[in-house]
Order: C-alpha cells, then sequence, then structure tokens
C-alpha cells in the first residue's frame, strides 16, 4: 500500500505549482490568524486562484467563505488546513472525497507531541484516496507561484526567483536560516518547503520530484533525522542523480541530538558514519548553516568541481592572503605550487611598479599599488595554467587605482574561458561597491563571498562537487 | 639606548591626538596621489590643523605648500611621510631638528623588501631625536582626531567613535576585515593603527599606551609575527593588564606561515604553545576573522565573562536550538541541565497555549506560538538560576505574535538585572528589524549577532574572558 501512495506523489505539481487553492480555517475577526494570513497573502501577491473555507460562512476580502470544501465552486489542486489537530482527520476525508489533489497540513499537535494515533490516521485517509499531504506540523511551502507559509510577508524576506529547491525538516530553520540569507546574498529559489513530520511526503519523495524538475539544478536539504531505514534509502538515491546535493544535518553533537530529540524526534545516529556514506553518495555537507548557504550560491551558479581541489589565491592585500592560506589548509585545499616559468610570466604582464614589491608564490599578493589590468592579466593567465584547477580572487578595492568596473572586468575573463575553470571572489560588503558585486556576478559567472572565510568555503563547496565527479 | 627610546614613546599622545600635522609629500597634479589624499581629508573632515610639505613649493586647495618640514610656521605634533624610501632617512632627521614630535612613515621599501639597512638608519635617527615612528611600510592610523590612511575617504566605511582600540600588521587586514566589519556592525573605535614594519613603535608600545587611555577598554590585535622575544615580553605585559586583549594571529598554517614569510617576514612558530600562552596571559585568541569581529562586539560591550560556561539558550524555533546546541558542542560550552523545580517555574509562567507544545529542556524551545511576555518571563527566571552564568536568545521574529518592542523589553530585563549576567541574542540581519536590533543593544545591553554560529561564538568569548579571572 505504501507502493501506490509513493507512486501517486511523484508528480506534485498540484502542491507547487496549483491553480487553485483552498484555505480550510480562516478568521473573519483575527487578521493575524494564520488560515487568514495565508488567504490574503495568496489573494493578493500569488496567481493562484485561492478560497476560503470555514464552517461559519461569512465573507472575506469582499469574498465568500465556503462553509465546507466540497462548496468550493472550482476544482482545487491544493488545500491547505490551518485547523485544530483534532479535526484534522475529517477535513482530509472531505477533501479526498471532494477531489482534492493534493494537501498541506499546518495544523501541530501529531507525533511530535507523542499523539501518533492521530497522524496514522492522516496517512491511512491520504493512502485511501491517493491524496498526497505535507506535514503535518509544518509551515508550507514557497514558489513563484504559491506561499502557503504562516508568517505576514511583510515580516519575510523573499529570495529572487532561482535554481535552487530547499527542504527543510524545521520551518524555522526554512524561513530563517535558508531563506532570509539566500535574500541577503541573492540566492535564487524554485521552490521551499518545510515538510515537518513528513507523514507521507518527505526527503526521499521530494528529491525525486525535484529531480525531475526542469527549473531546479541544486537540492538543499535541513535534516535533524531519517525515519527508520529511509537515511539509507536517501543516500543511495542521492548518489544515482546527476544533480547538486547539499545537506546540513542538526544535531549532530550530544547536545545536538538532544535537542533534536525533543524538537522532531529524530534519532540519535553515528554521525562520522553518515557524514561518509553522504560523501561516498555525492552529497555535498555542509558542517554550518553559513556553509549551507555559502556552498548553495557557489554551487548553484552552475560551477565545475576541482576534482583535487587544487587552486591559486590571488590578492591584492598581504594580511588576506595569510588569512586564505590558513583556511585553505583547514579546509584542506592545495594551494598549488606554480613552477618558475609561471611566476615569471606573470611578473612579465603586470605594471612595473609591483614586479619588486609583490609576491608570486601562491597566495600571489599584488600589493595595493594594482591596477584592473593587473588582476585580469593575472587571473587570465592562471585560468591558463594546467595545474591550476580555480582561483580565489581576493578583492579588496579601497585603492584607487582599482576602478569600480573590476567586477566586469574579471567577469569577461571568466565568461570567456573555454576551459571553465571556477573563480570565487571575496569583496566587502559595502554599499559603495555593489557595482563590483554586480559586475562579478553577472551572468553566473564569479559568486561573491563577503567574508574570507565563505570565499575558501565556497572553493570547498566546488572541491567537495569534484570530488564526486572524479569517484564515478 | 633602546630603553631610552622605549620610555620616550610610551607618551603617543602627538600621534593618536595630533593638534598639528604635516604631510611630507603632497602633489599638486595628482589628486588621488596618497600624500594628497592625506592632506585633502584632514583638511577638510578633522579637527587636526593640516600643513602640506614638498620641495617644489605651490600651493594646495588654496593654501601654501612649505618647501621642508622646517619652513611650517608651528609646532608639529605629527607629521607623516609620502616619499620614496631612499628620501625619508633625510626628511626624518629635519624633522627631528624641527622639534616634530613624531612621525608616521606610510613609506614601503624598507626591510620588507630586503633593505634592512635603510630601516636601520630610521632607528639610529629616531633614538638620535627621541622621535618616535610608526612603520615604515604602514598605512597610518585613524581616530576621531586624525586620519592618516592613504585612501580616499570615500571609498572606507569609518566605525562609529568608541571603546576599541585595533592594532594591525597588515594595513589590508585593518581597513578591510577589521574597520569595514566593525562598521557593519557598529562596533565603536577609539582609535586604529597600521604598524607596518614596526621598527620603533610596535604591539608592546602601544600596548602600554591603549592601557593608559582612558576611551579604550578593549585592545584588539591582528598579528602575522612578533620580532625576536618581543612575543614573550608582549605576553607577560598583556597578561599584567585589567584591559580586555583579543588576538587574531595570521599564519598558523604551514600555507599561511609561508604567506605571512612573504608578506611581513614573519617567522614561523609552534603555533599550538603560542596559542595556550595566550589562553594564560588571559588574551583572548580569536582563531578567525569573523571571530575577531564577533568577540570584539561581545567585549566591547563590557559584559562580565562566565567563568565555567554554563549557559541556557533560549529559542523559539526548535531548529535554531537544535544548531545552537551542536555549536555549544564544538565550542566546548556547557548546557546547563535545568532542575525539575526551575523547569515547573518557567512552565508556571508562560502562556498556557505553549506549555503543551515548549520545550523546557536546555535549549529551551518556546515554538513560534510564543508572545513577548513569555520571552521576557523566561529570560528574567534564567537570569535568576545560580547553576545559570549566561543566555543566549535566539529570536526569530517572523510570527507576528512577537512584536516590534520585543529589542527593548529584553534590553529592560538585562538592564534591571542585578547579577549582571551577560545575554547575547541572534536576530537575522533585515531591515525590518532594525528597531529589534537598537532595542536589544540599548546602553551595550545585549549585543546582536547575525548568524547563529556568531551568536555562539559571542557566548565563547564571554567564556575565555571568565577564564582568565577564574585562573588569577
Amino acid at each position: 500500500m505504501s507502493d501506490v501512495i509513493i507512486m501517486e506523489v511523484e508528480n506534485l505539481d498540484p502542491i507547487f505549482k496549483p491553480k487553485t487553492m483552498a484555505v480550510i480555517g480562516v478568521s473573519t475577526t483575527n487578521p493575524l490568524f494564520p488560515g487568514t494570513i495565508i488567504y490574503n497573502k495568496n489573494l493578493h501577491e500569488y496567481p493562484v486562484k485561492v478560497f476560503a473555507v470555514n464552517a461559519k460562512g461569512g465573507s472575506l476580502e469582499g469574498n465568500p467563505i465556503y462553509k465546507t470544501i466540497t462548496e468550493v465552486p472550482a476544482k482545487v489542486d491544493l488545500a491547505v488546513l490551518v485547523i485544530k489537530a483534532k479535526y484534522v482527520p475529517e477535513e482530509l476525508k472531505k477533501c479526498g472525497e471532494a477531489g482534492v489533489k493534493s494537501c498541506i497540513v499546518v495544523s501541530g499537535g501529531f507525533a511530535e507531541v507523542g499523539h501518533s494515533c492521530l497522524e496514522e490516521e492522516l496517512i491511512k485517509i491520504s493512502k485511501e484516496y491517493s491524496l498526497p499531504f505535507m506535514g503535518p506540523n509544518c509551515i508550507g511551502i514557497h514558489t513563484d507561484f504559491v506561499d502557503t507559509f504562516i508568517l505576514p510577508s511583510e515580516r519575510l524576506a523573499t529570495p529572487p526567483s532561482g535554481n535552487v529547491a530547499v527542504v527543510s525538516q524545521s520551518g524555522g530553520v526554512l524561513i530563517d536560516q535558508i531563506l532570509s540569507k539566500f535574500y541577503e546574498r541573492q540566492i535564487g529559489v524554485a521552490a521551499a518547503a518545510s515538510i515537518g513530520n513528513k507523514a507521507i511526503i518527505n526527503e526521499i519523495t521530494l528529491l525525486k520530484y525535484f529531480n525531475k524538475h526542469p527549473q531546479v539544478s541544486t537540492i538543499v536539504f535541513y535534516n535533524e533525522g531519517f525515519k527508520a531505514n529511509s537515511g539509507q534509502e536517501f543516500v543511495q538515491l542521492a548518489g544515482s542523480l546527476n544533480k547538486d546535493i547539499i545537506l546540513l544535518k542538526g544535531g549532530k553533537s550530544k547536545f545536538g541530538a538532544k535537542a533534536a530529540q525533543s524538537h522532531t524526534a529524530a534519532i540519535a545516529t553515528n554521525f562520522s558514519l553518515i557524514s561518509s556514506s553522504f560523501r561516498q553518495a555525492g552529497i555535498i555537507e555542509a558542517v554550518t548553516e553559513v556553509e549551507l548557504v555559502t556552498f548553495t550560491k557557489a554551487i548553484s551558479f552552475g560551477l565545475k568541481g576541482t576534482e583535487n581541489g587544487n587552486i591559486v589565491i590571488l590578492s591584492i592585500s598581504g594580511g588576506h592572503a595569510v588569512l586564505a592560506a590558513d583556511l585553505c589548509a583547514y579546509y584542506k585545499l592545495n594551494l598549488v605550487q606554480l613552477t618558475d616559468d609561471q611566476k615569471n610570466l606573470l611578473r612579465a604582464n603586470v605594471n612595473p611598479s609591483i614586479v619588486d614589491i609583490a609576491s608570486f608564490e601562491n597566495p600571489i599578493d599584488l600589493t595595493g599599488s594594482v591596477s584592473d589590468e593587473d588582476i585580469e592579466k593575472c587571473l587570465e593567465l592562471l585560468l591558463s595554467f594546467d595545474s591550476v584547477e580555480g582561483v580565489v580572487v581576493l578583492l579588496v578595492p579601497y585603492v584607487p587605482t582599482i576602478t569600480m568596473q573590476i567586477g566586469r572586468r574579471l567577469s569577461n575573463i571568466v565568461r570567456n574561458n573555454k576551459i571553465k575553470k571556477p573563480v570565487v571572489a571575496y569583496l566587502p560588503w559595502l554599499e559603495i561597491y555593489g557595482i563590483i558585486i554586480r559586475g562579478l556576478e553577472l551572468a553566473k559567472s564569479i559568486p561573491v563571498a563577503h567574508t574570507v572565510e565563505e570565499a575558501i568555503q565556497m572553493i570547498h563547496a566546488l572541491h567537495l562537487k569534484g570530488l564526486k565527479n572524479k569517484h564515478r
């Protein structure tokens, strides 16, 4: 029976791209009631046609409130249930009877507080009607077409549309640690889902769905624990797919595992074992929330992985070069040793005033007397060296000899580079340098990090990606 | 002879708070010439009276250019030398003869490129005239009274005035990794100095000076290596002072040490030994550039250290609680086990709707159904528990039941708390929540971090500070 529903839920378009939607549980008196928030934001901000449902009837925003889902005068792709837990089974059943194609159960009060029987009831109904649902105990989803997050739009930061799909076991982490940070760093999102107790739709269902999703190239997971056996299945499936998968696991430490158990009843596991199976399957594992963001930025740019992590640091500040070199050691990246010929070639191509003060050992320090052209020439040459798989440019743009066009100039070099070696950049996050950031990131040529640590994390992510290709 | 000059340089007010200043080396034709930049920015933006010097004479910004320092019609507190290396000894000597009180030698081309004899000459002149100087090969200083950075003001981000002094061996790191990030996080600075080759004025000189500086409570160092024996002297001195000292050491790894050697001729050392001597002296060592910033923010708020690192995490998102708990394990902080009585007291003081869904184990998760008052009450109670030394509040403010006054409300509690236990907070860095950030940070009550990792780094810094008191 389980197989039947798994087969059915593989196409989840009615959830992620609904044309019609019903919100079951709205309030006519409290504008901050979750169901009302969901109804209003979809009515005014999204293309989906939305219907309000409440047994009391009445009207909301000038539209009728239907007393039951069966009264809604349209075929409903997605019903969102925002009612007390004890009423959910009955309403879910009605959805099944009314031919609703999919549901999101926002309501909490199920397995997460020990009411497993109530959750079992939902699973039974779902299977009976072949009605896939997300949740319970989740904050739902966000795409270009629909947003079921129970939070007011003006409180949220929404990232731009893009090629990343996000699946999170925690609604708070999804909204805040992922979507707000993606907004800050302008990482584009195709779909974001909070899966809550994942009674029916889980990581595996969504991995299959997003694997076939034409807009999605990178799939990001926040996970606190898999249900019995599904961890292994997830890893096997991930290993067989060609899309990039990034995962942050919460609850790895003793403290964290205990916290995860109260949060999502996640079972403590031997983490180093899991970690190595992730790596074998080509899953790019982020160790911290910050890594999750920087990894996603670099990977979502579609850059080539570096199989051996052989990189060059190109800096214009000696101190930055030192800090970056320390971080490369930490991340087990290899600072390629340049040959004398290569160093002489670099020297011959920069302006004479820096030849004696610059250091052409890797990390390269062109010093603050550098010009745009020096950086350009060096980057172009470095990308042409066989031994170099990728370059990290540390751009410290305060010196007036670096112009605001440096971003475009470096982006042009990367876009004209036939071998498509990855380049990532560090640039301080100051408003005045926005034009350089936009230049660098033009057509997804060079992802920009705003700490040296994040820049090295980015090139580390591309090494983790490269390892996957190497092991195949 | 060395002792004489060291005695003399202890009062460096003429450098950091000059009333009169001369810039030796300005251009009348190139507005981006470093000396001209320094002259113009001080003329228009700082209270110091500034004079231009160039052998050719002429005028700049309508003011005369003096042909030599001896012609300047005032007693000069600070002369900044921005001329070719080979001319520096002669001009430095003239400064000594003219009774100039202090110098900054911006010019490069000395020991850092192998010209040690030229640097020795400067040291000899300095001692002969009891004329302390900073540099050579540095970008100088910034205070409320003067700014000798060779970079145009419009390219820089300047942090607010405050109680932190910064001493950096790298100008690039000072400008970018420290001052720009301090601007971002609004960390107040009293003085910032780039010491370059530190021929005369070095970390020890400045440690002594800032120790007596009434405005300074926290002294921050970026260091790539100490000169022979001075590392030991620095550590001993640091251990005897009562001000908070934070240090980031670049060049710790094999790669980094090599880079530091090309950058500042720093000598590779056994880092784990240094690290433990730092800790014994109560120096708070940051391991990364990000830690340097978060540590400084927490420490500069003047919060009490936690001797045993016994803390509580107070979250309103289960996922955030899990991530924070993992980080506490990493940073060896102890999540205090709350007693049943304590948990019951917390339960009895929150609104009934969250009692059954919240978790009162540490990390505490009050869930998204929380109100301002719940957080307030819990924080107040936690601070009253003897076993709790500090609290990390993870504020995920998207739910509409949390108001924009939550910052002020929590700040009030901390400011009314007699035991002065430290509280740090996480809040996303979104414009809409600026009012909450300002509320929390009111009167330096609760420093705010913008990643969970940084929040835990802050409480970790306060533990490192507490260890110093414990070991005394």
